[in-house]
């Protein structure tokens, strides 16, 4: 096993020592754990785009999303270490993988999830055995509780964004994706992952490190924490507005991830509600996945952008965890474009 | 290119001389020009069926079906040799792969259609620049009409079912999966197959022949027309009772796949409606993959046993044109279950 301490340093340098390099070497301790998910083609989405995309299907990733990579790792490290059991804070996705990791190393789990967390999202914890607490809407409130947690119980905290685990696990989606591009004989001129807490695109960041591949992030324009980070030079609290991309809900980007990110990504696109509909919907009706708000948001940004960004464009399909309810909407609604 | 003439033998002897040499011939014809699509992995569908189940996703190949592949070759055949012109019947898929092939090849195409065609399969011909005929609801209303316009316009008859190149390409989506599966370390015990007009399973057993693997065919209680010619020894046409499968409703099999079938399929499953509406709903839900009712009526034959075929169980899903108002429904009902 490839070790790392766990430990976070003063903000500005907690990426320090993080690199590539361990981006592999999370592959390696994942081989065999998840699916090597497929890069899915679609002639009707490229010409939507008027580029090639390479679409990563962790949609289809064990759990129903990309998260399930980095809590894997997390856990492991603190079962390993002997821990009692684990708590973490997330909008869903990364609750469900560290309920599953926690199943698997047998571990107890309680996962800390806003008031308005999607029904899917429960359920599916609530299969892998994990005890749920609700707490408001915000990712402050979500913070405060799994530190009581951590107090009362003596259970080990896996954030989803401040985590070095975390970071590296989510970046093997976008490694597995550079590689599995260049051996159907492509090379990937960018790749666009979307941006809720950060650990996605900062995880994309340090497997493309080296590559001559720009890194674009995606996020609604009614949580654009990552903007406003970018602008304000560190994380800052942003008014949530309302997304229907619940994963993308975090109304602040993690220090870690912002701290790997804010020197590489190349742009970030900010997208509307209704782009995020449409992709969503082009990518069941044309690409025959289906793929949850959140990565329609990375979909739709490369939709609209990505014959600027070049010839062969990446995108991170991060989940499939959607309210069929949602699924059922959008394809009665004519004015959802497609 | 490796050869066979294309002339159609007496009944009874139609597959002499097709083998195994054959299928991986035809891949080989189709390397880079069709998808190779990925094989899907579902913990939840595998908890469904009681066994693993490796899901060949032809619903992400090029135009959406597994047909692309026969008339990709049969089409390339017949430009070669000078062609003015194609004419097919089909529910949708072959028609629509004909046309795509026909384009591809700057050929004119007539694509002979039953009057109940699902309104996606029927835009994505005409947005491959395709001509389309409307004739009744039975194989044989289209069979008379391809005649009329081979007659009258000289153009070469693309058979969904009775064409070896057909067949042989068709086979090369299981051999594909074998492959595919062996790549991962697995070895497949079964792979079950949907049956409408047959070149599916004739193109599967061609693909497994020597594999020690049964191949079994799923096909809807309303048409089961295989079902029907096992019994007869023969292919017999079926009284059409009606399927949301709508590429399974030919009422007769082929004579070709019949021959090339009927002495290896293991067993035929005569799958439910309400069974093939639950398999939709538990793909897309659970594998998040879109799939048409053809494909699921494959999947709903393996959920319900494939226990009983092995530890390691192929289903090629074949195709994921399907009617968003379809979707729509089934997400709705609380009765469907999945």
């Amino acid at each position: 096993m490839c070790e790392h301490e766990g430990g976070i340093a003063a903000v500005g340098t907690e990426g320090a020592g993080l690199g590539r390099d361990d981006v592999e070497c999370a592959a390696r301790r994942l081989a065999g754990r998840v699916w090597r998910t497929p890069v899915v083609r679609c002639d009707r989405l490229d010409a939507l785009a008027g580029t090639r995309l390479w679409l990563k299907a962790e949609n289809l990733q064990r759990g129903g999303s990309f998260k399930t990579r980095g809590a894997l790792l997390a856990v492991e490290r603190l079962a390993a270490a002997g821990s009692r059991g684990v708590v973490a804070q997330s909008t869903g996705n990364h609750a469900i993988a560290v309920a599953l990791a926690a199943r698997a190393h047998g571990l107890p789990a309680v996962l800390v999830l806003p008031d308005d967390a999607v029904a899917t999202k429960v359920d599916l914890i609530r299969e892998a055995g994990a005890e749920i607490a609700f707490a408001g809407t915000l990712l402050a409130e979500r913070t405060a509780m799994v530190e009581k947690i951590q107090d009362l119980r003596g259970y080990d905290v896996v954030d989803p964004y401040q985590n070095r685990d975390v970071v590296m696990g989510q970046g093997t989606a976008t490694a597995e994706l550079i590689g599995q591009v260049r051996a159907e004989g492509g090379r990937l001129d960018a790749v666009v992952v979307p941006i809720g807490g950060g650990s996605a695109i900062a995880g994309a960041c340090l497997a493309a490190a080296g590559e001559d591949m720009a890194v674009v992030g995606a996020e609604p324009e009614a949580v654009a924490s990552f903007t406003a980070a970018l602008r304000a030079g560190r994380p800052v609290t942003v008014p949530a507005g309302y997304t229907i991309a619940d994963g993308l809900r975090p109304d602040r980007t993690g220090s870690l991830p912002f701290d790997l990110a804010h020197g590489t990504v190349a742009s970030v696109v900010r997208v509307s509600e209704v782009a995020i509909e449409g992709a969503l919907r082009a990518a069941l009706l044309h690409a025959r996945l289906l793929i949850e708000p959140a990565a329609a948001t990375a979909l739709a940004a490369a939709l609209d952008h990505a014959a600027g960004f070049g010839a062969d464009v990446g995108v991170v399909l991060t989940g499939g965890n959607v309210e069929a309810d949602l699924v059922t909407s959008l394809l009665s609604r004519p004015d959802v474009p497609s």
